[in-house]
């Protein structure tokens, strides 16, 4: 395969960041909806909404937040977020925490997403942290078995709370 | 019950959250250790190590991170972490993400945990926060109807790689 290159998300790459966050049956199910008629609103492609934009720029404003890009043959093949996250507990350990892992759905089944969380993991251990951290939809069955491959320990609830 | 009060932690607070965090018997058993002895190296009340203040001071530096004592009468009987974490899923909203929530173990089943979480969440709503989120150790099974009962939902599995 041709080489998997990792890099900073760029304004410009944020249309593909968000058809590849939509193009996920999970995530689509949770997706805000229009009224009552449940018709997903999300737009896709290059109809990118202000929301987007504006949750791009914050990310790309915060050291502590990085929006990855990985890039096969130039194109946009996947992505993640990472968090640094400080703390007092477990003696003053920053912990990095992944968020938002996706591998564009015509490349999946090719080993990207191993490549992916293999970088992610490297940049997390040349920074000093001591945890790696993530919530993974119990539905996604196939992903519990790819992270727990990985070394990950399924350890914790993940509770979350829509406002 | 005297009213509790919420603020930012100070430096003087941290020998009081470093108590708070290992009086309990699940971070105890995680906690790092000392070479092949397994014995516990943490130190307790105000022989706080060095890592500890480094990890307060980068909490402290960090807008989106925010330390909370809730304290009683004048003395901390709580403190949990809240982090800020915009992102570009969900249409690019902020979430706030909440990590080591202790009650002081002598003030536990007075209904200062369900304060403290009432109080993150008002929080959340007013800085327009679409999620709140935290893991919760598996065996900590009250802490799981503890957050049930507040209306999160234990839907995903929350994954941890030690480094």
């Amino acid at each position: 395969m041709a080489e998997l290159i990792f890099r900073t998300a760029r304004r410009e790459d944020v249309p593909a960041i968000v058809a590849m966050l939509l193009d996920d049956e999970v995530a689509a199910s949770r997706e805000p909806v229009a009224g009552a008629s449940r018709e997903p609103v999300e737009p896709t492609g290059e109809e990118v909404d202000a929301a987007y934009w504006a949750g791009f720029e914050a990310v790309d404003a915060d050291p502590r937040n990085e929006l990855i890009v990985a890039e096969l043959d130039g194109e946009p093949v996947g992505t993640m977020q990472l968090t640094f996250i400080p703390g007092v507990s477990r003696r003053g350990a920053e912990r990095m925490q992944i968020e938002a892992v996706r591998v564009r759905s015509d490349r999946r089944g090719d080993g990207i997403g191993r490549r992916m969380m293999a970088w992610a993991v490297e940049q997390a251990r040349e920074r000093g942290c001591r945890l790696v951290q993530l919530t993974t939809d119990k539905r996604r069955t196939d992903a519990h078995r790819f992270y727990a491959g990985l070394g990950f320990q399924a350890s914790h609830e993940g509770m979350k709370l829509s406002l």
